[in-house]
C-alpha cells in the first residue's frame, strides 16, 4: 500500500481552482511525490519559476497536458499546431516531464472526414517525432472515449494509438492509458499487454452514471461509477509499467469542494479503489 | 434515389407520441414502405391485431426492438430474461419480422466485472440461437455506442459483436450496424466488411454535439451532426448488404415535433444525406 500511494501523482485539472504554486504546496502539504502539470496555469506562473518551484519541492512531473490539437486542415493551422507542440516540447524538456500528453483534435468544423482527420494527426505525429526525440521528451498519444471522438480526440482506442505509436521509437511516442477513455474496450486486456514499455501515463477517474449534464466534465472521483480500477492496475503491472498513476478528474462538483478536501479524499479513494485485496 | 428510398423503415422510436396503428398509417401516407416494430406498442395494440394491420399495409417489419438485457447475476433473473426474449422471438415470427434486436444489457447494479457481463451475455446467446432458429427469427445483435457501456450495453465494438455472432450460424445470429453506435470505431471499414451476411439490419441517427442532457435521447436527425453516412451506406453495400434502413431516433426535440413532419423531414434527409453524390 505504502509502495503503491508513492506513485500517487496529482494532475492538476482535479484542483482546477489552485494555482501552480498552490498545487506545489498542496502536494507537498499531503505528502504526494508527483505532479502532472497544465499548461495554462504553467504560462500564468511562469515556465523557470515553475519548474524551480517543481524542483525545490521535489516533485516528480509525471506529464505535461497537454499538446496535441492536429486535426486542422489548412496549411496554416496545421503549421501553428506543429509550432505550439514544439513550444510544449520545450517547456516539457524544461520541467522534466515523464511525457507530453497529447490530445489528438477532433473533427474541424464542418467536417465528417473521420478518417481524413486521422490520416492529419498521424502527419503531424511524423513530423513532431523527432523533436520530441532531440528534446528528450516523449510524445504520449491518448486515445479518448468515443463521446469526445466529434470535439476532441479522434483517436478512439488504445489499439489504434499504438497502431501508430508504432511507426516510432517507443522513446519517441508512446500512449497514454485513462481508465475513463478506456474501460469499455472489449480489446483492453489484449491492447494494454501490447503496450508495455509504451505506456507514458495511466490516469484514473471514474466513468459515472448518468453522466453529467456536460459531458466534458462527467469525470468522476474513483469508487463512484463503474470502473474497476484493480482490475487495471493488475494489467498495467502485467505490462511492465510501475510508474507514476496520475489522478485527473474533470468535475464541476470536485472543482466546487476545498482542494485540500479533495485531496485528502483522493489519497483515500486511490488507495482504496486500486491497492490489491489481500488474499 | 427512388431505390434508395424504397428501402426506408421507420423505426418507432423516431414518432415516440403514435401507437402502432398511428405509425402504420403514417407509413402509408408517406408512402414508407417498411416499420422497425417496439414491443412496447406492440402490447399495447395486441401481437395478432399489430400483424395484421402491418400486413395489410402491405408494409415489411424490418426489425423488432427489442430483446437482451442478459447479463442478469442471480439465476432467477437469468432465467426471466430468457424467457421474456422466448416472448419476443414468437412476437417476431408472428410479424414475420426480418430480425430481433439485441440490446444486451449494461452492469447489473453494483457490480464493475465488465469481462463477467459479457461472459453472460454469451451464454445467454448461446441458449437462444437454436429457439430463433426454431422461430425462423435472427438474433441481431447490437454493437453500442461506449457511452452506454455501463447502463445499457456491454457488447460496445462491432468486432466484439461479430466475434460473438460467428460463433453461431449467419441465420441464427447477426449483428446490427447503427451509425450512432459505431461511427467512432477505427475498425469500422475492416469490421462492416468482415460483417458480411451477418448484417441483420442498419441503423442510421446522427451522432450531434454538444451532447444532449439525457444522453439517452442524444440522438439526431440525420444531417444534424457529425456522421458521414454517404460513406457508411457506401461500405454496407460493398458489404452486399441491400436491406432496409432503419430511422431511429431517440430525442426529445424530434418527439416534441409533429410526426407528420418528423417522417417529412425524414424522407428528405434520409436522400440527402445517404444518397450517392453524382460524380
Amino acid at each position: 500500500m505504502s509502495d503503491l500511494i508513492s506513485r500517487l501523482s496529482l494532475n492538476q485539472k482535479t484542483t482546477n481552482s489552485w494555482s501552480l504554486p498552490e498545487a506545489v504546496e498542496g502536494c507537498v502539504r499531503h505528502g504526494i511525490g508527483s505532479i502532472g502539470v497544465w499548461r495554462e496555469p504553467l504560462a500564468d506562473t511562469g515556465l523557470e519559476k515553475s519548474a524551480r518551484l517543481i524542483r525545490d519541492a521535489g516533485l516528480r512531473v509525471s506529464s505535461l497536458c497537454r499538446g496535441g490539437f492536429l486535426t486542422g486542415i489548412e496549411e496554416s493551422l496545421r503549421r501553428a499546431a506543429i509550432e505550439e507542440n514544439l513550444r510544449a516540447l520545450d517547456e516539457a524538456h524544461t520541467l522534466d516531464a515523464a511525457c507530453l500528453v497529447m490530445v489528438v483534435g477532433g473533427l474541424p468544423p464542418g467536417s465528417k472526414d473521420l478518417p481524413g482527420a486521422r490520416a492529419r494527426v498521424a502527419e503531424a505525429i511524423a513530423t513532431l517525432a523527432p523533436a520530441a526525440a532531440d528534446a528528450g521528451v516523449r510524445l504520449a498519444l491518448e486515445p479518448m472515449n468515443p463521446i469526445y471522438a466529434a470535439d476532441r480526440g479522434v483517436c478512439s482506442t488504445l489499439g489504434e494509438a499504438l497502431d501508430l505509436a508504432e511507426q516510432f521509437t517507443a522513446e519517441q511516442v508512446g500512449v497514454v492509458v485513462d481508465s475513463f477513455h478506456v474501460w469499455w474496450d472489449p480489446q483492453l486486456e489484449a491492447q494494454v499487454a501490447r503496450a508495455g514499455k509504451r505506456i507514458a501515463s495511466f490516469q484514473v477517474c471514474d466513468w459515472i452514471t448518468p453522466l453529467p449534464a456536460d459531458t466534458l466534465l462527467a469525470r468522476g472521483m474513483m469508487g463512484s461509477g463503474h470502473i474497476d480500477f484493480r482490475h487495471h492496475l493488475d494489467l498495467m503491472t502485467k505490462a511492465g509499467y510501475d510508474g507514476d498513476i496520475e489522478v485527473e478528474i474533470f468535475n464541476a462538483e470536485v472543482w466546487a469542494t476545498d482542494p485540500d478536501s479533495v485531496l485528502e479524499t483522493m489519497k483515500f479513494r486511490f488507495v482504496s479503489e486500486l491497492a490489491p485485496v489481500a488474499a
